[in-house]
C-alpha cells in the first residue's frame, strides 16, 4: 500500500478551556476528528476548528460522543441503542451546521472515547450508531477500530468503513488492542512504534505482544496529540511516512 | 388575504418531563417550531417530534434558544453577535440531522423566548442570526416579530422574513407588543382574540390600546399551548378561519 | 414493631418541569429524599420544597444522583469509587445550604436510581458512599436497600444504616428484589402490596415469588408518587398502618 | 495599616481542563475564593482544591456563579433576586459539603464574575445575595467591591464585609474602577501596580486616573493567576509588601 490515512481528534477545547495542540498536529494529518459539544467543543470551538482545518485542506469528521462533559467522554454511560441512535444524528446534524457554513464537505464520523469502545464490543449499539450515519449521509464514511462490531455493522448496512489502527499501542493474538490495564498496553518506544506503524501500512499486519503476526486492516492511523512526546511521535511518523514514499491522504469514494 | 400560517413550538419536552400538548397542537397548525435541545427538547424528543410533526405534513422549523435549560430559554443572556451566529448554527445543524434522515425538508427557523426578543430589538444580534440561517442555508424562512430588526436584516440579507404577530397579546400604536408588565398586555377573551385575528388576517392591520388602527404585516399567527385555555383558543381560531374560507397554510417558495 | 418510616423521593420537578405530586405526597410519608440538582431539582425547587417539607414536619434527606439530568439519574455510568465520593459530598452540602438556612436538620441520605443499586452491588462504591456521608456528618442516616453492600458499608463505617423495602415490588428468595425484566418485579394488586407491607412491618419478612419466607430487615417503606396508582396506593398503605395502629415516623437517634 | 489580605480565586479547573497555577498562586496569598462548579470546578476539582488550601493555612471562600460553564461565569444573566438567592445558597452549601469534610471551617464567599458585578450595581440583587449568606452563616464575611451595593447591603443585613481593590486596574474619582473597554483600565506597569498598592494599604485611597486623591476602603487585594505575568506581578506584590512589613493575613473576627 502506497497511501494511508492519518487523523486526530481536533477542537476539544471549551470556554476559557484551551487545548493548544490544534495548530500543530493540523500540519501532519490528512484528517481530523471534530467534537460536537457533548465531550468537549461548544459553538463557538466547533464553528473556530472547522474553519482551521478547511484552511488545511483536511478531511473533516464528526467526533461524536457520550454526554459527559465532565469525564469528557471518556466514562461508560448505559444507554439503549436508540439512544445511541439520537446522540449520533444530534451531534452529526450540529458539526454539519458548520462544515455547511463554511462550504465544505462532511467526510466521516468516528464515535468518541467510551462510545467508541462501547461500539467496538456491543453489536446493538453499533448498528444504531451506523443507521444514524447512513440516514444522515450513507456517503459519508464510517472511521472505527479495525476488526470490531462497529465494521462489521457497517458492511452490513451498507456505508464505508475505514479501519483504524493504533501506532503506539500493543496488539493481542485475536488482533484486539492490549487492555490500557495490563504494563505493555502502551508503546513508548519511539522507534518500535514507527517500526510497527510500516509494518501495518506495507503488510496490513502487526506484530502481537506474543509475538505472532497477525493480520489486521489498515486504513487510517490513529494520532493522539495529548502531550509533548505524542505530538513529537506524531511528527515523526509523518516525516518517516514520506521518506519512505507512503502518500498521507484521506479515504476518498472511488469517480 | 385568503391564506395564513398558524404556528406553535413542539417537542419542548426534556427526558422524562413530559409536554403532553404536543399531539393536539399538531391537528391545528400549519407549521411548528421545534426546540433544539438548548431551552428543551433532547436528541429523543426532537426525534420523535420530527416524526410526529412529519406525518401531520406541517412545515418544520428550528427553535434554537440561548443555553438555558432551567430557565427555560427566557432569561436574558448577554452574548455577543458571534456567539448568537455560532449557537444558531449549531442548532440549526442539530435539528437538520433529524428532519434529513426523516427525509422531510428543514422550512424556517424562529428563535426561542430571550434570544427572539433580544434580537427584534438588537441590530448586531439580529444580523447574526440571519447571517447563520443564510450561511446554512438561504432558502429557509425566518420566523420573526412583525416590525423587528430581525425582519430588516432578513431583507438586508437577502432571505426571506416571515412576519409573526399574535392572537391573544395587545399591540400599542407604534406597532410593538404592550410589555407584558403592563396589565391589558395579554388578551383574555376569546372572542376579542378571535376578532383581532380576523382584523389581521383580513386587513393587515391592528388596534392598538389607544384605539388606533396600526398596519401590521401578517404572515403567521403564534399560537400558546401552555395551558388548557390556550389550546382551546388555538381550535376555536383554526375553526373560525376554517368558516371564513381562510387557508391555513405555511409559506412556501414561489416555484 | 409498632412504629415504621415511610418515604418517598420529592422535589423532582426541574424548572418550568413540575412534578404535581409533592403535595399530595408530602401528607402521607414520615421522611423524604430531596433531589440536588443531578438528576432533577435546581437551587429554586430544593429552596421550595425544603420550606414545604419544613412545613409539614417530615425529616428530610439528601437524594444524590449520578449527573444524569436528560436520563433522570437512571442510566449506569461508570465511575470510580472517588468521584462517587465527591458526587457524594457535593450533593449532601448542596442540599445542607436549603436546611440550614431554613433552620432545620438534614436527617439522612439516599442515593438515587443508578447510583443506588451500582452502591447496592458494588463495595468500593457503597464505601465510598457512605464514607462521604460519614465525613460530612456521622450522625447522619443512611437509607439503603436492605441487605445491600450500602448497608453493610455502613455498619463497618460507622454510620447508622435504614433498611428500605418496597411496597409494590416482589423478592426473590435470597432477599433481593426481582429484576424489572421479569413479568413478576411489580406488584399489580392493590391488595396484595398491603398485605406484604403488613408482613414486613409485623414480621420482618417477605413471602418470595418461590412462596418462601425470608426474613428482612424492614426500616423503611419506599413510596413511589410517579403515577395515580402510585398514590392511590400510598394512602391506602398510611390508612391501613394507621388502623393497624402502627406508627408512621422517620427513624431517630437514641436520646 | 500594617496588614492586609491578599485573595485569589482557585480551583477553576474542569474535568481533564487544568488550571495549573493554582499550587504557585496559594505560597502569595492568604485568602483564597474556591469555584463550586457553576462557572469552574467540579466535585473532584472542589475536593482536591479545599484539601491543597487546607495543607496551605490559607482562608477558604466560596466563589459562586452565574450558571453558565461554556462563558465560565462572565455573561450577565438576568435573574431575579430569587434567583440570586436560591444559586448562591446552592453554591455555598456544595463547597462547604467539602470544606466540613476536611474538618476547616468556611470563611467568606465572594460572587463570581458577572454575578459580581451585577451584585455591585444591582441593589436587590446585593441584598438577595448577602441574605443567602446570612441565612447560611452570619459569621462569614463577604468580599466585594469596595464602595459598591454589596458592601452597603452587608452593612444592612449585618455581616461583615471585606472591602476588595484591585492592583492592576486603575480607578476613577468616583471610586469606580475604569471600564475595560476604556484603554487605561489595566495598569501594565509593574512599578505603577506596586505603587498603588502600597498607597491603597497605607493610607486608604488610590489616584485616580484623572490625578485626584480618592478615599477607598482597602481590605483586600485581588490577586489574578491568568498568564504569566499576572503571576509575577503577585509574586512582587507579595515581596514588597513583606519588606515594608506589611502583614499578609486574612481576616477575623474579634475574639
Amino acid at each position: 500500500m502506497s497511501s494511508i490515512d492519518l487523523n486526530c481528534d481536533l477542537g476539544e477545547s471549551f470556554g476559557i478551556y484551551k487545548m493548544h495542540q490544534d495548530d500543530i498536529l493540523l500540519d501532519y494529518v490528512s484528517s481530523v476528528n471534530i467534537a460536537c459539544g457533548f465531550h468537549a467543543g461548544d459553538s463557538q470551538v466547533m464553528h473556530d476548528t472547522v474553519n482551521k482545518a478547511r484552511k488545511k485542506g483536511v478531511a473533516i469528521g464528526a467526533h461524536p460522543s457520550l454526554p459527559d462533559l465532565q469525564g469528557f467522554g471518556r466514562r461508560e454511560l448505559k444507554i439503549e441503542p436508540h439512544e445511541a441512535y439520537q446522540l449520533t444524528l444530534y451531534q452529526i446534524g450540529a458539526l454539519y451546521g458548520f462544515t455547511k457554513a463554511a462550504g465544505i464537505n462532511l467526510h466521516h464520523v468516528k464515535p468518541h472515547g467510551a462510545l467508541y469502545n462501547m461500539a467496538a464490543k456491543d453489536r446493538a449499539v453499533a448498528q444504531a450508531i451506523v443507521q444514524a450515519i447512513y440516514d444522515f449521509d450513507p456517503s459519508l464514511f464510517l472511521y472505527a477500530l479495525a476488526g470490531s462490531e462497529m465494521i462489521y455493522a457497517a458492511e452490513q448496512t451498507g456505508i464505508k468503513a475505514v479501519s483504524e489502527v493504533f501506532a503506539d499501542r500493543t496488539y493481542q493474538s485475536d488482533g484486539s488492542l492490549t487492555p490500557r490495564s495490563n504494563e505493555n498496553a502502551v508503546i513508548k518506544s519511539e522507534e518500535q512504534a514507527i517500526e510497527q506503524v510500516l509494518l501495518m501500512v506495507r503488510e496490513q499486519k502487526v506484530l502481537s505482544v506474543q509475538q505472532q503476526d497477525v493480520p489486521l486492516k489498515v486504513e487510517t492511523i490513529c494520532i493522539h496529540g495529548d502531550n509533548q512526546s505524542a505530538i513529537q511521535l506524531t511528527q515523526v511518523i509523518h516525516c518517516k511516512l514520506m521518506q519512505e514514499e507512503i502518500t498521507i491522504s484521506a479515504p476518498q469514494h472511488p469517480l
